[in-house]
């Protein structure tokens, strides 16, 4: 937790807020903060500053916050995952929302297993819990949105294209002859696979959609390491 | 596992390989693999080619093995990490492993815990079972190699001198200026400093040894995911 992410709900006025529970935990045991000292803080979807401890008990923190930062800019990166299995999923949010990504859609695909779809982690709360963690380890504030879609074809058929239009628009994709861009900046739509990759008919669906394939190479990666290394050719 | 690494006491003649275990519950769980089925093997260290499957029962796995294919090449970079906690270690080992990485240093640091070095983790056989899974999981059969340094004065004034001569050397610093190549080719070593950075002592040593610093930006990643992000620039 590099950041302190303050909800409407910790204001108790303009500059005066009030913690409990999961951050002051972090702020007595990791921390170790004592009266007086500052901790970088921010405001969820708002400005970041640094919040000087007033009290501190095993009970409640007390900081005086001034937020005059911005927080650092987006990845101006829609990102479209077929939905991993569950624990991945939870380090995936966590590496995307770290990683400045805002547009997360989950998508289905022929290789995506079913039960998937019923994981408990999909509930908003418990998706926002894993982005939450991304922003604190990255000093973020602003929330990605996750979209789930899980059905492939209305999605790339009615929504996508509106999506994508006017992105440079990408699919990873282990069996093609397009090399990954090593730098690519500007508005950009991104697509993983699945582990095993999307099969034919869901590649071709995107590349009508204006989907250039592209690979990293022979190695095969899992999702977890595929889509930093992804995402970095997107980093400015 | 795309690939089934195959080691020496594995084969009972040239061609000739039986196996059980981890790797034959894989084939029968996860391949569903069938008597004539071809899959994807390599030996430890040597060529990878097709397995087909002579014979196949709970308890034993017999194929015969055509290998004639090079291994994916290596990534020519050789990395300094700062030892991470164990369980982050487990997963950092298996994606560097999966990216080509054959030389790896686990270096101490000022925010190193001293614990970490105790962990059972760091067993030979331990840190083997990780890389091996990165190997299977990228098919590649060159096992890396892993060092161990516990002491970052004397492995960084006697050692890296010569380990880093002739490459270009890189250390990741969160707080520099030196903005992180966007691709980048060639010998390297790269060095990755622990959760919260090198101290600054640590940075000068590095620099004293020519190392350029290099940052990903504002943002602060977890090592498991700045690892792949990093490596990301340097893979062709």
């Amino acid at each position: 937790m590099n950041l302190i992410l303050l909800h409407d709900d910790d204001f108790s006025s303009e500059s005066l807020v009030s913690l409990c529970g999961r951050r002051l935990r972090h702020v007595l045991d990791v921390h170790r903060a004592e009266v007086g000292d500052s901790l970088r803080v921010g405001k969820l979807n708002g400005l970041m500053g640094e919040g000087r401890v007033l009290a501190l008990t095993s009970n409640r923190l007390e900081l005086e916050v001034r937020l005059d930062q911005q927080s650092p800019p987006a990845l101006p990166l829609t990102l479209l995952l077929a939905l991993p299995r569950p624990k991945m999923l939870k380090r995936v949010l966590q590496s995307v929302s770290s990683l400045g990504v805002k547009q997360i859609y989950l998508i289905n695909s022929y290789r995506v297993e079913k039960s998937f779809w019923s994981s408990p982690l999909l509930q908003t709360e418990k998706l926002q819990e894993q982005l939450l963690l991304g922003l604190e380890q990255a000093c973020d504030t602003i929330l990605p949105e996750v979209h789930l879609r899980q059905r492939f074809k209305p999605f790339v058929e009615d929504e996508l294209p509106q999506l994508a239009a006017d992105t440079a628009a990408f699919v990873a994709h282990p069996v093609t002859d397009g090399a990954c861009p090593s730098a690519h900046s500007g508005p950009t739509t991104l697509a993983i696979g699945p582990e095993g990759g999307f099969i034919p008919y869901e590649v071709e669906k995107l590349q009508e959609c204006g989907f250039t394939p592209i690979s990293l190479g022979r190695r095969i990666l899992r999702v977890e390491t595929a889509v930093p290394v992804l995402l970095s050719r997107f980093c400015p």
